[in-house]
């Protein structure tokens, strides 16, 4: 499995009242996590994929996460990052984030490929076979 | 269960370049609705509830989403909240999320109850008896 | 001059460690509020102008905004927007945003009603005499 | 006068379906582009100044920005950050974003140091002599 890392430090804006992260910002990152590892597999932007695969993009079917340890500002993350199952129209794209050795939180995202759709929104496409060589 | 609903208008700016919700953004609604929930049953601002209860907020412990249909700038979201089940030192926060008639997304969330602990940081504290009974 | 008044509740999820609202979000509402003028008087969808007019939306080109109070979570805020100023291809989009009698923030905004540029990008086109004609 | 570079990859949840960055997020990394100022001139954490000087944070007082160029997904921005004047209990910290050799935007605020305020709220103490020598 091809991994990628994508780091983040944790800013002041970041983080609540509570002064911890507040969580939403974590699938912000990891919504840039799976976009860096596209980039980082040689796949072009969705703005060019949009006119050579009807691609615009991978959008999120299904996510399930583990919050184990809270992270304030200052705090550096690594969000390692991998595509741990293809299917026929979706796959599994899974992360583990790091502060130096500790866990801080485990996500597992099932994404599609979409398309727009005739009429307004958006619909799955298969794997396009020249994207998942690069990610493999 | 007690069921409240917290009401969402989809902004322009909610949405990304595919022209739909960004989904981080569903997170963030899913906090406020959450917070929605303490609110109309009757709980205090954490603000108020550090001072009697030490109880600082309800971080995520885990959370599992599904995405069912896009949503796009202009729609009205109802976010359906409830707590599903109490444990110990947790509890199991639901959501279905509505457009009209369609279903959105769903999610389940493990919540704490949490303070901070000694040292910086937060721990878990059992569900104070005063905010189930608000709640249930 | 029209007015419309655009309601936010401040979620703790909107506010920083220092408990206060975290400003860039104040950027956010006022965006939704611009948006909301719009809706309010009557302008289609920018999905709709872009098929009739080429209009994709009202990017800014300059804001100046003063911070008075600052605001936090539960409490109720209201957006009061117009445009003060019509020029040939932007406008002064103005905003005061109160908490009850109290004045929170008030900002001016220069703004363009955009097209796509050929070759990527955006350009500012004339103030459709439609829309302007919808808002005063 | 000290100028520091926060550098940020613009990703595509932060781009509107303009497909250009949502002027919010500007706003967002300028906050974190001041704050990555004083870490560089080794002011320490607010949470460490609010221990030693009361001080929780610079929040703003006022803002002015000029958007000049768009920006997108992939685009590598350079926020080139000081502070270009320095008065009684306020300062001016101002911001050029850059592209290469592109002007993106430019912003200039005042801001204060803030303490909290006896009965909730924040106030502005005097500039701590300490803090100004480490960024001048």
């Amino acid at each position: 499995m091809k991994e990628v890392i994508y780091r983040v430090r944790v800013e002041f804006g970041d983080c609540d009242p509570a002064r911890i992260v507040w969580f939403p910002n974590f699938f912000r990152w990891i919504d840039a996590a799976s976009r860096q590892f596209f980039v980082e597999c040689g796949v072009p932007s969705w703005t060019e994929t949009e006119k050579t695969l009807g691609v615009i993009g991978t959008p999120l079917v299904d996510t399930q996460a583990r919050f184990i340890q809270s992270a304030t500002y200052g705090d550096l993350l690594s969000f390692h990052v991998g595509i741990a199952e293809w299917r026929g129209k979706s796959f599994v794209q899974r992360y583990r984030v790091t502060r130096g050795d500790e866990l801080i939180m485990e996500c597992d995202e099932v994404r599609i490929f979409a398309a727009h759709r005739e009429g307004g929104g958006i619909r799955a496409v298969p794997i396009p076979a020249e994207i998942r060589r690069l990610c493999e």
